[in-house]
């Protein structure tokens, strides 16, 4: 039998929480917490799309995804300092703009990025998901900040979005792992979501031996649940 | 009703060619062809294993991915000159080698590391699902030849692999989509199966509407049918 | 007559925060902000040093220092995106680095490193006096975990140290310029001081009329009865 | 008295094969063999000049070349995961691009630029040469399509060129080297020439002793007799 | 008592020289010589300016620094060839922009760049104070240049600039110091000073000991006492 | 009729001088003139060689090339702030070093590398062959302090060597073509030859149309005659 650490159920998320405004010169910024891990996500506003967008009178969003140095348990080397992003940066910072563009309707945008920023205070497990998930609170602002200004005048969302790890630990299905699961899951699952539940994205790895149809149903069972009490928490946030 | 190119059934694979052998230095040389998707894959044995496997007794397998600057419609720069690789390359060469890593036993290579290079020649869609499957077949010969020498004496590969990308494409689940069935899908799947038949990777993405559990079903039952029938291409190539 | 934000004399610092054991994995952690300025400065021990101390039987204090995309007012780019350190960066690392070193005695160390991150939360001006003023407290934590492992016997740390910044604005000497005055100030210039009140570093610049040796002494008196208060600060923070 | 493989006299050439049309999307594809070395060579037509021919009416011709990794013997690095290209390789790329352009009539091409990609499949000696040989009727092909294309109206190609290594292996000179004797031999000679019989480039190196004029007088007769058959293959392949 | 080369007086500067129109492409060259110190001090004026001066009507002033790899007692890697600048070369560069642009009225400089080299052929000690001394004889050509060739007006140069070193070696303030005396100082400062005596810049650093207001004080009066006479050198090279 | 600066005749070399002892750090400096072209070679002895020599009880000797950003007519950038050396400059050290390398016995050397620095102070033509003509004295001087200090036993020098540029300038083959010259000449040609008259390298290029048989033979007479003077001012700086 699985033990957990603070006794949750394997079906049951960490304490998630979502600060708004953290910082303050950002259209929005929110720090999320999926247990210990804790992630900033910015969303600045530029008055300039990328040149595949240019006249095109449509918008962009686009996200990147950095860790602190020592997010981690031993230091990692500060990327900016290496001169390059390493591979792993690179795969979740794309993840992270095409699960937010999905819910955006870019035509709404005008001629404006939405520039993402997620950088990782303090990391144990679900890094990812924790930044697609306060991301689109971030957004959300971003676009309140603009409709406010008079920058847009038709919201651009459509749908919320979020995502959620889960993975079988032990032979257990289990949802939104940290850090020690995941180190020792022999399947590991990121999927992202709309509120609707639709599913927008599907990344998973068999760490160990292959796993089975049934494997992934139990799997995809247990994040549509996880997603969608994340989904209630960014309502609530965005209500507050 | 869709129209496949050379009147494919949706359940179709396109035809599909693994030539060993195809050049003359590296220990695994395959060219593989998924239609008009060209991709030479080598395998190259190292007499040496990465900083994180030494002294450690195990061997270990990575994947480089590059594409030709004119396999594509239009020129795209070359990386070599450009000074970085793509974050999609990035990405393609990841899954390539965890995708191999997945069947083979590191502990019975020995401190060797094989190297595989995936050059794509030309590209008409899917060529990270080929590169994923010829290189199973160079990095067997390579493993023959490591146990020819005497260098191992244990065969370190558990079982076969492959990769094919399904999609959803006007509505129509479709097998092995083709550059332009892929520029034009709502869903995009690329799928990793053992020759078992075990899931070792799933990486699907929603380009339009999110898909739903059954549109997933639907896909994955369709790879399983496109693998299995690239396994037995793989064995009877490494029989020939 | 002068107004500053807060109502604040130009003899007075901001308020000044400094928070320890604000990640849990680095050895040392402590958010540091001045006013609106916010940093977070780890502390990462290392059992190696760098070649120039490689069996010299001393140890190594080095700093790096960032700032998120969007810790600034418009959002800047991200260096590891761009693939190198601004001049600036390089310029505060290296002056937070050797600032640490004037107190520390290499010799008490052994041969480990102490690996000092300063990351901006939130820029208002004085990002590198606060990252320095942080950063001692961290390598204070740094050192006790140092000593409480017995990794080491002896305390390296000489003194404590601290910084801040002084600015003559619109004709009056003032202490600790946030953005606004740093924005407008005449002359800008960097104190780092010891807890005995000797002198390690002064960066001071004309940003438009040059100063006499008159605005020197004046700013100079400011920056040593700043750091006196940051210094006993910094006591309050290590005794809590 | 020295023996070369496959019983080759001194002054014959390997067998040369010049494959047309091999890749399908670029405007000229060529896959040149010299013996077992084997290089693509595609010629990719674009619609813009680099910037010290803007405005000019004229076009440019420019070439690229890169190694596959594994083409040689031993696996060497992939240039573009390394993040820059060797002097090597740079010195390879200007050449081409240098022999190429003296037989175009820039200001016959209009403002469009042919982007010459030469990449070695397969290394054996002579990569340059071949890549000088088979780029040129990559480039004629190219310059067919825009003549067929109605986009330029004169031919801009003057002459043809072509190019082979020379060297004196054990004292003998000799007419395209292999890799054996190229690694073996005192003075190594790269030679382009023209269809009318014209130098447009000599390079050549004492390896081991230096070389007198006799020895130079010997060697380029050996050259302008290869050329002249590389001439004929060229036209013989353009005219299939 | 401290025994100075030379037989120099504490306060006494090096033998310095100035000599112009060293190099005969530039608008203004001048090999400076602090002792065995020597920079060559190029000024080249560019019709542009960079981005955040477009269409200010404004000029600019800018410097790099690099230093020749044999310049110093043991040979430093070239700068080219490690593909970056190092973080001391940064600021060196900076500060000699910084320290020019000081005495320099942009507006009456239209919009052409001033780009100043300063490149060190022998470094003994003093290679930045050297640098700016220089650059800014180089600058006065440069400027004689534009109003000669009738681009601008109205001369743009509203003081001299000079900058020299100063330090505490085994307890004694110094003058000018040179390698040896830089790495046996306690304290080493660096002031750069106007023609009418205004600070522009004082950038000190306690190597050893921590210094007082006192040291301050006696720092100061040297560098004012040293850069008045490279002031009095300044104006004879240029009426030479 | 052709008019050269200065009244030279086709077949005369500018002025060249040879001036030893340039610099004070370098075991060989070296400031080689021709006419207005002035490179200050440098030769700096390491006790260390690079991986493929380890060991094997031999040494090495290498260059590096460059240019100061004002050494030409217009400021070109400076390839330390750029980030990389450009083709021409890799193509020019690689030139440099193959030339001394070819007169030196590596076996005689032990395992030291003399790295020798090419650094152009002024161009005006011809560059690339007052570097080989400079660092062979250079090389020379490091040989001669090795052999001082008792490092080394025997000369490894085999013989000296110089090189020379000559071209076809309006019909008229020429000698030590000067910047103008090389600007309008057809064909381009450096010759690198031994003291004992033997060829090292010959680089020739047509930069118009191409060059006969006739040509060449002209070209290499002349180069000859003028690598010969070379030698005799070599050998008197060396007795100097």
């Amino acid at each position: 039998m699985i033990h957990r650490a603070e006794g949750r159920a394997p079906n049951e998320l960490r304490k998630v929480s979502i600060e708004r405004a953290y910082t303050k010169h950002a259209e929005g910024s929110v720090l999320v917490s999926f247990g210990e891990t804790k992630v900033l996500c910015t969303a600045s506003v530029l008055a300039k799309v990328p040149p595949h967008k240019k006249g095109s009178g449509e918008g962009w969003v686009t996200a990147e995804y950095g860790m602190l140095p020592r997010a981690t348990h031993t230091r990692s080397d500060r990327e900016a300092a290496r001169g390059k992003q390493t591979g792993r940066t690179q795969e979740i910072q794309r993840l992270i703009g095409r699960a937010l563009r999905a819910v955006v309707d870019l035509s709404a945008l005008g001629e404006h990025t939405i520039h993402i920023d997620c950088d990782v205070i303090q990391a144990d497990g679900g890094t990812r998901t924790a930044s697609i998930t306060g991301a689109y609170v971030a957004l959300s602002d971003a676009v309140s900040w603009l409709m406010r200004e008079g920058k847009i005048t038709r919201n651009p969302i459509k749908d919320s979005i979020a995502a959620i790890s889960v993975g079988v630990v032990a032979g257990v299905p289990m949802l939104d792992l940290d850090y020690d699961e995941d180190s020792n899951c022999d399947t590991d699952m990121n999927v992202v979501l709309t509120g609707a539940g639709g599913f927008v994205e599907i990344q998973g790895t068999a760490e160990g031996v292959p796993f089975s149809g049934a494997d992934l149903t139990a799997l995809l069972d247990l994040a549509q649940k996880g997603v969608g009490e994340l989904g209630t928490l960014q309502r609530q946030a965005l209500q507050a």
